[in-house]
């Protein structure tokens, strides 16, 4: 008997047999979904409760398995499938998937690690409140896996990247104890921040087996308008004014160059665009206490302060909620435009709201001079400082070939780009597997240092999820 | 020649003789400002740079010397005073006193952690720009030291602890290396959160000198008022209220109990109280991003409802700035009058804001039948669910020998009762030296195992601020 069967059927007796696979198609479990990695898991282990996740770990620290820790398997870094060893244990939480409370009055909701980030949306609004992390994948990805990689998304401008909408954990440690710090509270200054230090951490320090999340009253009215505007300067511009105006009511501003717009119109014509086309349009949003009426009239008077200051050339306020819902459905075509366009080089940055100007203009200039003809998709969350830089190859080319050939020299000179002006080569979307090389380059020798010694101190038998991050 | 004298004299080498100081009158940086810690300090070294601070750790860890970090000396836990031993280097922090940088368009202010806290907002303010950080001792307090103890504040209910204040630091390490994090990017996913596990670690794993923070367009207008209200329930529906009412834009929830305003009437009374007593009075504060005509008929309208479901029985709303000053004078009033009536037991709690109206009457009974005759001094800030739970001694009593009898045991039933309604014993002042035995009593084992790991990782010689926190 080999002895990783021996293990196996420990995992057995903890979890039941049935939630211990080892054989048939696991597909699901060991190919992240943009099917970058495809791993070979030892066993797929799902625990139905914190207690039988901590006895999985402490199995796995007994017979010196490693771990990864999985919850809707959405990541965009490779973080959450396993290498191609057949060494690893693939720990999917998705069992774990009941919402515990919601305290009302306290405005905070206790979930399990693997609810399903729209479960705990529709659980808050039916008490009339709001859990405000949004993004593309909300109908698959879990409260788990976006602490763990202190997901971004759409309403970052507002309530803050996943990090900010924590106040609890429940953490099972790399020794297989648990930690209860499910705390529901707006301020506790006793100790460490070990719940900052687990989010973020990508499952490499431990297994989040719950969370507490803030929650916040259900704005009462939101409008959305599209701006048109001559230059990225007069976006920044823009942004400035509407936070000077709107103050926190500002909920969202997304910003997407023409070419992004046009690669809507080539794929997908059916899609309206009420502006007509120019250098750069914005997606504005409005969240609003008081309603709609009064969201519209400050929406219109700031569009108008801005036009008079030549900010934007055109703007249109969305007038029905199906009006608002159309402009943000253009912004999210553009992945899927990019893509039926053909492969490209993503790039998930963010800068200082300062330097994005002439960081887009450098870089542009750079990549062009350099790889003559390719194609710029960009656009993102420009309220964070945060862009969906791209890099489509030439029109015409063999567009795998032109990858194959210069992603990793695109890569070199948009992320040394991103270093001289102060930003990050990884906004929103984590390290995993994916920028793990990128990380031991760009990042100082003093954090790596630091981070080291973190994970050594915290998981020094490099059970939790090793090969990421680190 | 003692071997300290080495140590003593190299130091003078860095940072030059004139900023090592051995004799005289130290006691501004040997003694803490509410008089409960008195050490005596190897010598108080006066760094001019982080490049000095840098040098002093190197040298005190080639020596295996312990250091306190301190900034304006201002602590409420006794946390950057060195002990009695008179081995210990008192690093003192406030010739680090430039605000290095402001970036209007990306809302971001870099600072020297010994610039005193007014320095920053002000210079904040000379831009139109807000940094909301605001605590009684503003005009001496350091932003290092906000930062190292994870200040709190009246304005957390809108902007967050400085926690949330802050987007990345500098920090030499206990190694004596300089880990430049000074980032001005909201969104940065590139491992784990060094920042947050610096912030609020109290000196303890690292020397922070220097933080860039995140600045708010200045609101239009603020409105203040006060409403009377039957009982702390209701406290707790109007907070619930007006948080639906006025979203972000409610700044400020403060509660006071019917005895803390009487303690002000008694050694205040030319302090108006534009309200007849109460059980309980509530200071509510709004920041308009539109002007004071709107935030006032916002305001009124939202009284009226609470008047209508018999939320409050009273309201004040102030018609101009030196009302509205003359609200948060009563308010920030009540520790002098407490003080004025004598010797007291603080307790700085926090719980979650649906736990507070039990926590509260329970706790009054329990402290009343233990101790009879004690006196209740209770206000806070309710929309964060802290708490400033004080007890003074009965009438007529001695304070101080109460104190001295009885002090432990009322610590140990009010943090029992903090602990059975899941709150915290110390919400924004930190553990330092006064709260560490609390801190291993009542934090959870494995969350103290984490904690010591860290520590052990990041110090393993213990010369940061050893004795404070664990």
């Amino acid at each position: 008997m080999n002895p990783a069967a021996g293990v196996i059927d420990a995992f057995g007796l903890v979890v039941g047999t049935a939630n211990v696979l080892t054989e048939g198609d696991l597909s699901a479990y060991e190919i992240d979904w943009r099917k970058r990695y495809r791993g070979r898991a030892l066993a797929v282990v799902r625990p139905g409760s914190t207690a039988e996740v901590a006895a999985v770990v402490r199995l796995c620290a007994a017979h010196g398995v490693g771990l990864v820790a999985q919850g809707g398997n959405t990541g965009m870094v490779g973080g959450s499938v396993p290498d191609g060893s057949g060494t690893q244990v693939l720990l999917n939480l998705t069992r774990l998937n009941r919402v515990r409370a919601i305290d009302v009055a306290n405005l905070t909701l206790t979930a399990d690690a693997g609810c399903v980030l729209q479960a705990v949306q529709e659980a808050a609004a039916a008490q009339g409140l709001l859990f405000p992390l949004s993004l593309a994948a909300e109908g698959s990805c879990t409260v788990g896996g976006n602490l763990a990689t202190n997901a971004g998304g759409t309403q970052v401008l507002r309530y803050g990247n996943t990090r900010e909408l924590c106040l609890g954990l429940e953490v099972v440690t790399a020794a297989g104890e648990v930690w209860n710090g499910l705390s529901g509270l707006r301020k506790d200054n006793t100790g460490y921040a070990l719940r900052d230090l687990f989010i973020g951490s990508e499952g490499t320090l431990g297994v989040i087996t719950a969370a507490t999340l803030k929650l916040y009253p259900q704005p009462a009215a939101s409008t959305t308008a599209l701006a048109a505007l001559p230059s990225l300067e007069s976006a920044v511009g823009l942004l400035q004014l509407a936070q000077a105006r709107l103050g926190s009511s500002l909920t969202g501003f997304e910003v997407m160059g023409e070419y992004s717009l046009g690669l809507l119109r080539a794929h997908f014509p059916q899609l309206v665009q009420p502006l007509p086309p120019a250098p750069w349009t914005v997606l504005l949003e409005q969240s609003d206490s008081e309603g709609a009426d009064h969201a519209r009239t400050l929406f219109e008077a700031l569009l108008e302060t801005a036009l008079e200051r030549g900010l934007i050339s055109d703007a249109a306020v969305a007038g029905s909620i199906e009006q608002s819902r159309a402009m943000w459905r253009l912004r999210e075509s553009i992945p899927l435009a990019q893509s039926l366009e053909g492969l490209n080089i993503k790039h998930d940055i963010s800068l200082p709201v300062s330097a994005i100007t002439r960081f887009v203009t450098d870089t542009d200039v750079a990549l062009l001079k350099a790889f003559p003809g390719v194609r710029l998709v960009n656009f993102g969350h420009l309220g964070d400082g945060n862009l969906h830089y791209n890099v489509q190859a030439p029109p015409g080319d063999d567009a795998a070939a032109f990858l194959r050939q210069h992603e990793p020299a695109v890569n070199a000179l948009v992320y040394d780009a991103v270093d001289a002006h102060g930003g990050s080569f990884s906004a929103e979307h984590g390290i995993g597997a994916l920028k793990r090389d990128e990380l031991a380059q760009r990042k100082s020798p003093v954090a790596l240092k630091l981070m080291r010694a973190i994970k050594q101190a915290l998981d020094p038998q490099n059970i939790m999820n090793p090969g990421r991050v680190l």
